[in-house]
């Protein structure tokens, strides 16, 4: 079947390269069936997602032996209780070493799908269904796959590349209002850690990002996923340059974790730390204020947040940043940058000066 | 320090290569501690090993921020809740990503200890340690890691290879008679699935190695980890020949699940196993009778077990062999041999022909 508007790239990591599809109705137009070589199959999705779009996937699955794992909705599902009972479901499955994981969701679903492949029989296949702008653009490629512990996100998992990752913009119909803007958090910040070119194109179609555009929307996706493919395939498993896409995330990920309510969403926070990344590199004089002002002027433009949430305590914030996965030995490592488009790794941040940083934000936000 | 005993080998894996080192007094005298690049160390050992030599091990640590987890000794350890007790250890530990997982013990704490560091931030070093002679001659050596489930054995894991094997063979001299005889298992399988040679060498010396000969020890733990290491170098992850070293272990992993009182050690199922591969094999008319009767009469001498355990269920043997991770798809592939030190994979055996034997090993059992 012809598909007009789709988009093919690939992310290029010799015997384990593959595909990423980006285009309208793939899930029931896209190959993506015939990767699976067995006949097992564990599907895990959420209870968003899977009354639209679960029966449409099983539809291609017939003649398999199929297990289906539905999750209530949001980031806490992604623990190792889950881990467990998914590879209880593989088990009672009997499932063999040629059976095949499906993700069908956003992030959640496809960080845990990942782990379990990862870990059942010491590696089976899976593939990326994934049905969030978020997970379109960034968790679905490059195969950081893990479960969050209690004291920090990511904190357990393995590096496991999909077989396939096909992003059916269709799927973006039915998402939230909100969960499409914390997904464009994650477009904008590829922009922001390398490609200023690709920033302004953001300024200049906020709106139609906003309003769902088709085109504009896909064209962001690939443009996304070019960044992130790049990258991954010089660097797999994040020995250098790969940090540079968690420009955001230490600050993202000490929010989250502190948020223990759940009020914020992954590419929230991601908008915040960012804007929190821009500020500290200001403050060190590594970068212009005015690249921050820009950074934060998109991303209210896209309806994000860029303030600390109210109550953020500091002391606490900069605590759990020290169990961030980037640091050495206790030594504070930073994805900071030198203005927009530029991000660099910075190993060992003064904690004093990112205390200051939060501090200051957190009386600004007091104020404001 | 000289350590005029010292035998040293290579697991050839590129950038993941890493040492075997074997003799004695080595926990004191090797440098092993200075591969230990942060400052946070887990050490995992069980409470028979701990008493005697986790001191030792400490005293080399100093200056580290080390945490020490103690099992109790046994094959049900090796569970899911032991990882997730392991992980919160480093969690607790506010382990960054160079820590380091020492494993000081058998088969059971490397395989835990090893599963743990693969996952920990998707992969830490971990240093095998191992003072049975099983872990010193197969579980140590590879980058298998894995934990049980109640329905197999190693069915959760991860390719994670050691930053280095050091096996003091002087923590031998605590290991029980049984252990040491389920470890020659071990060291059986090499010669019967690869080299006749070192088999003829084995039945020269079974002996010896029954009294412990130190010198006789080493040379078989060393041509042990040759064997091993060669076969690791040229298929790390199992695509192909490395299934062979798991001759006699689709029979043996059955008879461990199936036995839920945990009287069987590993390497007392494996020559059970090896033994049932071996008759199915000239039941098949692929191999002599008369090897099946040379390996017997090697593994009887060495005081292993070679006939099925009394009440042995084939029915439930088959079943449980059905999951075994060499098996695609429901089709029983297993590693037979065509004749001594001649293993081969055979992919699709006739389960009926898998019952009868197991039904003639049961009955001869009943009447011999």
């Amino acid at each position: 079947m012809t598909n007009p508007g789709l988009r093919q790239l690939r992310v290029e990591l010799g015997a384990r390269a593959y595909p990423i599809l980006i285009g309208g109705g793939l899930l029931q137009t896209a190959t993506w069936p015939e990767l699976i070589r067995g006949r097992h199959v564990l599907i895990l999705s959420d209870e968003n997602v899977a009354p639209h779009y679960l029966p449409l996937v099983l539809d291609r699955l017939q003649g398999k032996t199929v297990v289906t794992r539905i999750l209530p909705p949001g980031e806490p599902e992604k623990n190792l209780g889950r881990f467990a009972q998914a590879i209880d479901d593989l088990a009672t499955l009997k499932a063999s070493r040629d059976a095949t994981v499906v993700a069908l969701g956003g992030g959640v679903v496809g960080d845990l799908s990942g782990f379990v492949a990862a870990c059942w029989m010491r590696g089976i296949a899976f593939i990326q269904l994934p049905t969030t702008l978020l997970a379109m653009v960034d968790s679905s490629v490059g195969g950081k796959t893990a479960v969050d512990l209690p004291q920090g996100k990511n904190l357990v998992g393995a590096f496991h590349q999909p077989a396939a990752v096909i992003a059916d913009t269709q799927t973006l119909s039915t998402l939230p209002d909100r969960e499409l803007r914390a997904g464009l958090a994650e477009v904008v910040k590829y922009g922001a850690l390398g490609d200023e070119t690709f920033f302004a194109w953001l300024e200049a179609h906020a709106d139609a990002l906003l309003a769902r555009d088709p085109a504009v929307l896909a064209e962001a996706i690939e443009r996304s996923c070019q960044h992130k493919a790049a990258i991954v395939a010089r660097d797999e498993t994040e020995q250098g340059d790969r940090a540079l896409l968690n420009l955001g995330h230490t600050f993202g990920h000490a929010l989250e974790t502190a948020d223990a309510y759940g009020r914020l969403l992954h590419g929230e926070s991601v908008a915040i730390g960012m804007v929190l990344a821009a500020r500290l590199s200001a403050e060190l004089d590594m970068a212009p204020a005015s690249d921050t002002e820009r950074l934060a002027t998109l991303l209210a433009r896209l309806n994000l947040p860029v303030d600390l949430p109210a109550g953020a305590n500091p002391g606490q914030l900069l605590d759990l940043m020290r169990l961030d996965k980037k640091n050495l030995s206790g030594r504070l490592r930073l994805i900071l940058w030198r203005g927009l488009g530029q991000a660099c790794i910075v190993p060992d941040v003064d904690e004093d000066r990112v205390h200051a940083c939060l501090a200051n934000a957190a009386m600004e936000r007091a104020s404001g």
